[in-house]
């Protein structure tokens, strides 16, 4: 059985093919993981006949959880009831982190490998999938002479094909640091929530765009160092001068300022901010989730709002900062909001419980998109 | 630095975002993985630093290569020159297999984990990423009574947006056996190959339908044994009373025979030609890619096209065959391919170096598509 997981994948997909069909004697170990069960339980199971120790590290726990080995080889640990939510998980193999290789489930991200698991509640939650309406997500490229082939992830809300001559408004959502574009989906859920919420009436039919949504990656050869404020500049150049034409080119959107957002999460709440308060005649709304941000760069970065900030209060329409209490950037965050207090800014703020979390990211889309375009 | 990798996502963000910007000290170990460097070579490394043993599994080389740790805890080894393409990789640390961590680009696969390094050849390949027209690939959601909310990710061409009135063919793409619905476009860059080909004028503009292809998942509780026949009977009801009518319904789709393909790889393969042959009043363009048969099936799953030979040739305007002489389902298609001949069917084939690769299979789809739809 070890051997399986050790030769490359021609010959286990022929192993698997040339297994006994319906004998009732599969001809490999077969296992499930993550496995939920009824009353919000989960077990999950990792083949490794000859680890010394196994753990489970997730974010419905704190601490790593010792897992047990059985005679054929596979680790498990059974954990429960488990407040229903979607949580990232891994297994620490001799040290050694390493994802839920029977799950497919990933977390998309240039830094770790985390596997997902969602515990259902009993009534369906806003990022539940359920049978309503579905919008599109569409995987598109659009090209800058700068940067090169560049993708970006589009949901176009049910509907949105029929209505042939309706012009949509328009939500630019972005990722956190070391995510991808394809994060605020597959992790945050965002689809699945703006369907849950335009089904129930509770949120504007709109587009949302979630581009990759650094200029370069943060691991890169150059950016050995985080190169915050470089990057920053060239995504809204970027995001002047290639994404907004792109989607206004090739989807029904308003160009009004009313017609558009901006939020992002952690580092892209930093570049939200940034780019939507800089931007006043491009943004109506501003949303940060627990965003990323530096004492020390809160002028250099807040150049426009700052200067006049009465103007700003007339121009915006949402002004929303959200953060949990147990976040580590939510100090950072209440030393903006008192500048912004002594700027006379208006805002509005809401602070959960809970830290730096994607289970937090669902929340505060959830609730900002029900505010947004409301005129 | 170990640590760092240890503690749980929260942790990591805030240490990432806390790092010193733009100081050319990092606050953490920066490397770069996999680096693919001039002259065709790669870089692949890993952070290990208590790890024993770690070695590197791909598939552009037989058996694992062994990887030296240098003094900062990182494991690394350089290959090459490598033939250019697109292989999957990992590394296998004290006997365990893993992803690579700083690599975002993973198969997509319910069994194993694995990740992708393009290897770019001196002048662009159908497959690579090039500044041409892009189609759109959507993932989209259908609902079935028996089977519940499912996936299905469907490429548009270039153009089909904007023509508004024009109806496309339609190629129903199958991946192997594990593989997701995203295998095909992430590991087969079957968009991008459409893309190149319609650029140069080599393949007709068509929408390519590629579904969750199988009616259970391989690794479920009920299906330690493979249910092979079972899945058959459950997808090609799935793909007539569902996908088939989604599709039709929201895409300017074809609708008669010769509109329509279909293909599949490995397992999808032995799907494919079970649907393809099996529906003439569906189907006129039938390939299989390394297609997963048994010898003792070959009647069963062939009832169709066995019982009026000519009709069936009269009906196919392509029965395509492709595979590698090193693929472990050679022998088994060469037996296959001495039954057509006794029936006196029709079909063509395409024989490759090489086993049971995706390397391959973007061959396969790169020759066929090419063939499609040419009334």
């Amino acid at each position: 059985m070890k051997k399986l997981f050790k030769i490359l994948i021609p010959a286990i997909l022929v192993i698997i093919w040339n297994s006994p069909d319906s004998s009732g004697q599969p001809g490999r170990q077969s296992f499930i993981s993550p496995e939920v069960k009824e009353g919000r339980n989960v077990t999950f199971r990792f083949l490794a006949p000859n680890a010394k120790e196994v753990k489970l590290s997730t974010q419905f726990i704190k601490g790593q959880q010792t897992m047990t080995k059985e005679d054929n080889g596979v680790w498990s640990i059974t954990m429960g009831p488990v407040d229903p939510d979607i949580y990232p998980y891994c297994f620490i193999v001799d040290g050694i982190q390493v994802a839920d290789p029977r799950n497919s489930w990933i977390f998309p991200n240039e830094g770790f490998q985390n596997s997902l698991v969602e515990i259902p509640a009993e009534n369906p939650q806003v990022y539940s999938i359920q049978n309503v309406p579905h919008g599109t997500v569409s995987y598109r490229y659009y090209y800058s002479n700068e940067l090169g082939t560049r993708p970006v992830l589009i949901y176009t809300p049910p509907g949105y094909e029929e209505a042939k001559n309706e012009k949509y408004p328009v939500f630019f959502l972005l990722h956190g640091t070391t995510d991808t574009e394809e994060t605020w989906t597959k992790v945050g859920r965002a689809n699945i929530i703006l369907d849950n919420l335009i089904a129930q009436g509770k949120a504007k039919p709109m587009i949302v765009v979630m581009p990759y949504g650094r200029a370069f990656p943060l691991i890169s050869k150059e950016s050995g160092s985080l190169r915050n404020w470089d990057n920053l500049q060239e995504f809204q150049k970027d995001f002047k001068n290639y994404i907004l034409p792109f989607v206004e080119k090739n989807y029904r959107v308003r160009t009004d300022r009313e017609g558009r957002a901006v939020a992002g999460f952690s580092g892209g709440g930093g570049t939200s901010l940034y780019i939507g308060l800089g931007n006043p005649d491009l943004f109506a709304y501003v949303c940060g989730y627990a965003p990323g941000m530096r004492a020390n760069e809160f002028d250099r970065n807040n150049t426009v709002p700052f200067a006049d900030p009465e103007l700003t209060n007339s121009r915006l329409k949402l002004f929303w900062l959200g953060c949990g209490k147990e976040d580590g950037l939510y100090g950072v965050l209440q030393e903006y909001l008192k500048v912004l207090d002594e700027k006379k800014i208006k805002y509005q703020t809401f602070i959960t419980t809970g830290g730096h979390t994607w289970m937090n990211c669902k929340k505060y889309l959830n609730e900002t998109a029900q505010l947004l375009f409301r005129d």
